[in-house]
Order: C-alpha cells, then structure tokens, then sequence
C-alpha cells in the first residue's frame, strides 16, 4: 500500500508509492510504453481492465463487454486504494498515513485514435454526464475529503497510455492546492461580499479581450494572471460551488464551451500536450457562497524550471490577451 | 518592460514577459535552441555577454577577457529589469506591478563540456564562494525583497544553453513558497520552541537512512516527504537563516557536500536533468530564529501531471529511503 508522508515545512502530502519503488533503470522519459499495438481499453478487451464500475452502453448489451460509449472502471495501478484505514501516525518527527482513496478511469470513447475535439458532440456530452455521476456518487462516502476529475493528454503532460482517457482521485484531506483556493475566495468574499469567480466572469465578459468561448451558460477565459502559454478557465456563469451541481439542463451547454475550447487549442498549436482539472469544493463543505467551481485548462509548451520550482512565481512569455485572440481566431465553427 | 500580475484567488504572482509575445510556432519543446557551435559563455567571447558584474580571475587579467574562473553577467535576456519603478496599481479588477528586479547568469567555469560533478574542487569552492558574494551585494538594494540562485541543468530541466550556468534572480516581493515556508517554519517554532530543520537533521542523523552526504559542516538528505525520486536536500549543520552568512572557512565544506551529492545523483542516473534553488530568509528580515537556509537539489525524472497541477499533492514513485541507499553506494570516493 502507498503511504501519505507530510512535509514538515509545508504541510503539503506526497504520496510515497513504497512497493512499486522505481530505481534508476525504471526511469527513462524519452522511451513511451510499449505495448506491441495492444490496448486493454480498446472495445473487446473488457476483461484486459478490473470490472467496470458503471458505463454509457447501448441498449441490450452486458457490462464488461462491447457496445460502450463510456465507460468507468477502476485504475488497474491506483495510486490510492479502496479498502483500508487512514491509520495516521508519527514516523520519528514527520506524520504518515496510508494511501487510502479511490482512483478510477474514464474510458471516453471506443475509438482508441480519438480525441476530446474530434469526439462527437454528444460523446462530450455523454462523457460530462459520466463526470458528474461519478462525483455524485463518491461524495457520499464519508472517507473523502475531495475528488479531482483530471486528464493528461499526450506524453508529456504525463499520460502513459494514447487511448483517450481521464481519471479520478478521491483524497482523504482536502488538498493543500484547494485549501489556498478556499482560504483566497474566503478572504475575498470577506471584502467585497462578493465570489471572486464571479467577479472574474463580470470582468471578462465586459473587458472582452481574454475571452475565448461563450455561450448561454458556460464561458471560457485566458486568466489575467496566465501561469503557462494559452492556459484557459472554464466555468458556469451561474455561480455554483460544486461541479456536482451541474444540472442536466446545463450539461450540453458545459461540453460546448469545453471541447469548443480544446478545439481551438489543438487547431492553433497542433494538438499540444495538455493536462486539465476540475476545481470544486471539497466534499461535505457547507461554504458555498463563496467557492466557483471550475475547470483549468494547462497546455504544457514550457518547461517549469528552478526558478519556478524555487518561487512558486510563474514566467508566462505569451500575455493571454494576445493568445486568446489567436484561440478566438483558430478555428471559426 | 515584463510585467508582475497577481492570481486574484491565489496572491500568487505571475510575470508575463509582454514584449516577447512568444506565438504558437514558437513552441518546439523538441527542438534545442541551435547555436552552430558558438558559445557566448566561452572564453574569448566576453564581449558577446552583457559586461561582466564580477569575476574570479587570474592575476593580472582584464575584466571581460579570458583567464576568469567563475564570471557573472546580467542576463542578455532579462526576465526582470533592474532599472525602473514598481509602479504598483490596478488592471479592472486585477493588481499589477512592473517587473524589476535582478536577473545575473554565473559562468560556472570556461570549460563548455564540464559538469559541476566534473570540475575541480577549487572550481566548486570559487563558484559558491562567488553565489554567496552576490547575494550580500544584492541584498543591500532596498528594492529586492528575495533573491532566489538556481541552476538549470540539462534541457528536461528548463536549460536553454549547455554551457555550465547557474542564475540568480532578484524579486521586488516576497514569493508565495517562501511566504509558506516561512509561516511553516514560524507554526512549529511556536508549537516546538525549536527551528524545524534543525529538527529534521537531528532525526536524520539519528535515523541515518535516508542521509546522502555528511561532513563535518554539511549535510544531504533525501527528505522524509520527498516529492520527486532522488530529491535531496543539503543544508548547514549549524542552524542559520540565511546563505548569505555562510562563512568562509565552511565554504569547502559546502562545496565538498553539494559537488559530492551531485557526483552520486550524475552517477546513478547517468547525468539526469536536475533543478538546485537555494532557499534562504527574504532580505531584511530579522526572524532569524526560526529559518534555515538549504538547497534543494530536484531531479527531474517523473512528468509533473494533472493530479499534481490539480491539488498541489505529489505522487512519488521511489521512497526516499531506497533513494538515499542508491545515492550513497552510487560512488565512493
């Protein structure tokens, strides 16, 4: 089992995966995996992942076989396990707990050569659905603190595997980079009475420049303080603390705005590698006046370096006015 | 001029270089810069960098001529700029700040093809020498609140020229990662009555597994939370807030620590792209009680991925203790 080890300085997690232990010869980033052209999550190897926890399937045909759209199961090498106690305890002057959680794959479509712009619409839509339900269902285990829905897409945003995928980790404490976000729109909402992402909404839509994708309910933006090149939010004009709130009325219109947006983040720069993640409050939270939850969108075109490891400041050579004119201008649908 | 522009949610500063306005086809993170042999860092091209700020040099030799050692430079290409206001002031709902700051490149040596676990031990005691002797300088400029050295080594870890460098920046606010440090630091100093670091060298020590180097005045360990396989951090035995008060008669003591865990690391993993930053108090600060200043060696092995951008948590495939152990029988010398 993995092991949850607290920085003493920082009281941020690392998660110590003890028994897969790497050593030099596992690490080579320049040779991707081999898998001699086969693809457990390919139409017909159902059996090649661990049973599926729940899929879009067509009518009449049985879980853990063909005639899935989407399909959900669990991470063959989860980070974190299922079953089993936290455990907390002290190792010498440093705190530990066990890797508990859960780690779970969205399988987004059959077509092991496809990706989230090519998919079909109702693919996208099919696949925020599964989203959400997942959400649902995993905030009422009284375990978790907070779910991430996550994906890496290409190598060298850290996927290990072409066929489209994302996933999901449920954390037993609220993660160190959603605590900041809290304690931020907290101390803002404190201020002005206001939410801080609807704040950002009014701003953008009246100063126009770093809007990328629009419509009733759903908008994307280059942010003002852009860490990385073409870096893009995403979020429902509707102030709404948790992504598990989507309403259903509303799911068409967050896929538009999201693979609208990816859309013209592949047409502008080739399908860059891309890693994005869904923000939303931790689960069990009764603060949602001032929490937005929200999706940020990270190509990875540069590299993070010493001075950003060292700083935690960001050098961005692209301003995002300038890249959300050229994603406006990408691809005209 | 680059501008400092602050993440509403987060305080945390981004610096958008807006004049070099980089265009998606300036992206080609496979292709090295391409410099058709020439080096502007290699003697005989002095006057192809910006003037030198200082130098260890033969005797009798002209500033901004061979016969140097270690030479320091401004940045052709400066991320800050030293000379300017801040201009602190609002963009809508936004701050903004201009970016000045400092931005010095150390020539590690003339030798374009050497390594820090290649040069000679004079050389590695000249160059910390030499980090220490601009950071008292800079430290006297009012304007500069931190002063960050860092090296980029190997492209994977962000280096745009081989010839061995080190940088150092100079910024006009305190960074959030030393921010947090600092309030960790000063959280336990509270609880403890003790400075934590200090407390992490006594228990590692103690413990001795997960030590990489010890010399008299000097130690590297790989930390209990490690985020990145084969991390390590060095740090004096001596508890002291900041690099720029390291003494001289224990920079070889340094020297022989920091070139020594670099020797293993290049050893182990066959010169592996790295990060080193040193982390030391901000300027003018007089809370020296409970900082400790150390260097943070970072190899840069494992993709940073969506669930780390996403929640701040690092997942680590190599536990430290199996690290320190490979590290210490990489190489005795």
């Amino acid at each position: 089992m993995s092991e949850f080890r607290r920085d003493p300085v920082l009281g941020r997690w690392v998660i110590i995966s003890s028994e897969r232990g790497k050593r030099p010869t596992d690490f080579n980033p320049a040779e991707p995996k081999k898998t001699n052209g086969f693809c457990a999550f390919c139409p017909g190897n159902e059996d090649k992942t661990p049973p599926e926890i729940t899929s879009i399937r067509e009518p009449g045909s049985a879980p853990n076989s063909p005639g899935w759209r989407v399909r959900v199961v669990s991470n063959k090498y989860p980070v974190l396990e299922i079953e089993g106690d936290l455990n907390k305890r002290a190792r010498g002057i440093y705190d530990t707990m066990n890797g508990i959680g859960a780690h779970e794959v969205f399988i987004e479509t059959p077509d092991h050569y496809s990706t989230i712009s090519k998919l079909s619409r109702q693919n996208v839509i099919e696949l925020i659905w599964m989203y959400r339900e997942r959400m649902v269902d995993l905030e009422r285990d009284g375990r978790f603190k907070f779910i991430l829905i996550f994906r890496n897409a290409g190598q060298d945003a850290g996927a290990s595997l072409s066929h489209p995928h994302s996933q999901l980790i449920a954390t037993p404490s609220v993660p160190k980079r959603i605590s900041e976000e809290i304690n931020g729109t907290h101390t803002y909402f404190e201020f002005k009475d206001r939410c801080v992402f609807c704040d950002m909404i009014d701003e953008e839509k009246y100063y126009k420049q770093r809007v990328v994708v629009e419509n009733e309910h759903f908008i994307s933006f280059a942010p003002f303080a852009s860490r990385f090149p073409f870096e893009m939010w995403l979020l429902p004009k509707k102030h709404s603390a948790k992504f598990s709130e989507l309403e259903n009325a509303r799911i068409a219109d967050m896929a538009d705005c999201f693979q609208e947006s990816i859309k013209r983040l592949d047409s502008a720069l080739e399908y860059p590698p891309y890693n994005y993640i869904i923000h939303t409050a931790p689960c069990n939270t009764d603060k949602d006046y001032f929490y937005h939850w929200h999706m940020e969108i990270i190509p990875r075109l540069t590299h993070v370096a010493g001075f950003e490891w060292g700083t935690g400041f960001y050098i961005n050579p692209t301003p995002p006015e300038q890249a959300a004119e050229i994603l406006r201008n990408a691809c005209k649908s």
